[in-house]
């Protein structure tokens, strides 16, 4: 699970609001189990998630007050994914320093990614405190678990796809529940504390969902479109897992370079800078990042559509202006 | 962590209805995630959380419908948490077949215990349809969330005590956070559910946590007191963990033989048998034995004394059963 930290769309307003939250809970010098936690927590990503919750809940007439520990159980569980992610993945970075697993060690990584979890259902529950009725509470709480479970299964089904070609519209429902998913614990949590009908919460979950798909795609991109400066992140290619770009690419490919592409998954214990370099060649020379961008396109235009049932105001501009060419896709 | 096994106070009549639930939500041939929640859950341990959970539910006033998707909570998170132990602990072996991550890797069993904490927390949600006022739901939800998070708290400060020793009260403070929050956990969410007032969630508060302390005593003098039959587990000796029975024989033991069980827990490359077999007779020549039951003993009193401001009837007797000696502990 890749951060969601699109410098464009932070909100100084909502994320300044949301760390300091943050800060009163997990105060710098915090020991045990709260020391991996506010690790991973601190320093902050741009609060992508949080913001959408927040957005979604104004959006639907919800109020700041009541989803505020909302956003911080969010931020919450999406770190405690990304430190297990970690992990699993072999990333020794993350947000700038060193993973946690790094640092604290691998057992103590696992208890601090649970540990995140809990303090975000916690956190979840702390919203009727906040003035939150307790069925919405109890509503957000079906939507929160449930979008963890769906991510989850996602991550289970990329581990066994890895090192192998997968078809296309299996690669695409496998990131609508990894990164839709993701996107729909946001939305879907602050929409229900917001006080959304079915109609809303239906249109935030079509948006959350294509929106996913399309971030995801562009995360699948940065390796080989120079979106990122710097080094480029070749965590999946290391991994031998196929994104987008390389599904597309291969699909267009003739077969003998098909079947060098397959290697270069297949063979994990090659080099990865080496079968970074090669996978790049034959991404670009089968268009694999113009087609990748093409479907990011649909799903983009999906998302945008599936507001239009939303209350319109400036919370469902804020959304709608994540569509916008060049912000979150 | 682990499993609540005590054959002693099974309730076939509950164990039988949380089973069926459980084979009902992830029957046979289930696939993904479900596949390894499964796995977990199946075979079945002794189901002794959810008894807790059902029987404190009951002590109050609730009624079985309500409790019962909590109670398929309450084993989801405990076999998450074990899964997740099990990879910590490297053991291997749990409830008699081979460890989760054993047979799926470590990868996913990671993301497989995640899956049962979702879970956990998708069928606590469920309370609600099962016909439990939101409120109790919410408040349930704060429980099981900080019970959760004592657990973690307790996991990492263990992580960090091992292979040296720690003062007694230190080891204690650890054991009521790691096995009464276990049970409290069952305890404090049945109770939610079943509309306890304060005075009754803290009867059951005193009561699951000095509870879990003598249990946890119970689980530590298992491979020095021969209550096990075959293989003692040594996990604790392999790990170099200091349990009660260590730390109270350290205590009563000349300089020269404490020198000796700091070797035995320091030195985990050397072969664990023989290191069991050489802390086995530093326990048994120091009274570690007899010194921890000791301990256990006030602490089972302590939980019987906690349950008389709970209603009297056959559920507060049914709890109170469990500190009969040769139940539970």
């Amino acid at each position: 699970m890749t951060d969601i930290d699109v410098p464009q769309v932070a909100d100084p307003e909502v994320a300044a609001m949301v760390r300091a939250e943050v800060e009163g809970r997990w105060p710098l010098g915090v020991s045990g189990l709260d020391e991996v936690v506010r690790y991973g927590l601190v320093p902050f990503g741009k609060m992508m998630g949080p913001w959408l919750l927040i957005r979604s809940s104004l959006a639907v007439g919800g109020d700041l007050a009541t989803a505020l520990p909302a956003a911080v159980a969010l931020e919450c569980v999406q770190v405690g994914a990304m430190m297990h992610d970690d992990i699993i993945d072999s990333d020794t970075q993350r947000r700038g320093k060193p993973a946690a697993h790094s640092v604290f060690g691998r057992q103590s990584a696992i208890v601090g990614g649970d540990g995140l979890f809990f303090h975000g259902f916690a956190a979840l529950s702390e919203c009727r405190q906040a003035g939150a009725p307790a069925d919405r509470v109890a509503q957000a709480l079906a939507i929160l678990s449930r979008a963890g479970l769906r991510i989850g299964d996602a991550a289970i089904r990329e581990i066994r796809m890895s090192r192998e070609i997968c078809p296309v519209p299996s690669y695409l429902d496998m990131i609508a529940d990894k990164s839709g998913a993701l996107l729909w614990m946001a939305c879907g949590v602050g929409g229900a504390l917001g006080g959304a009908d079915d109609t809303a919460l239906q249109a935030l979950s079509r948006y959350s969902d294509q929106l996913g798909i399309a971030y995801q795609i562009r995360d699948d991109l940065m390796p080989y479109d120079g979106t990122r400066a710097g080094k480029p992140n070749i965590s999946d290619v290391r991994n031998g897992r196929p994104t987008l770009p390389v599904l597309l690419a291969h699909a267009r490919a003739p077969r003998a370079e098909q079947q060098h592409i397959e290697r270069l998954l297949a063979d994990t214990a090659a080099p990865a800078a080496e079968r970074y370099a090669a996978m790049s060649d034959l991404v670009h020379a089968h268009d694999g990042v113009q087609a990748a961008r093409e479907v990011s396109h649909r799903h983009v235009q999906q998302a945008t559509a599936a507001l239009e049932t939303l209350p319109p105001g400036p919370h469902r501009d804020a959304l709608e202006d994540l569509t916008v060419p060049g912000r979150l896709v």
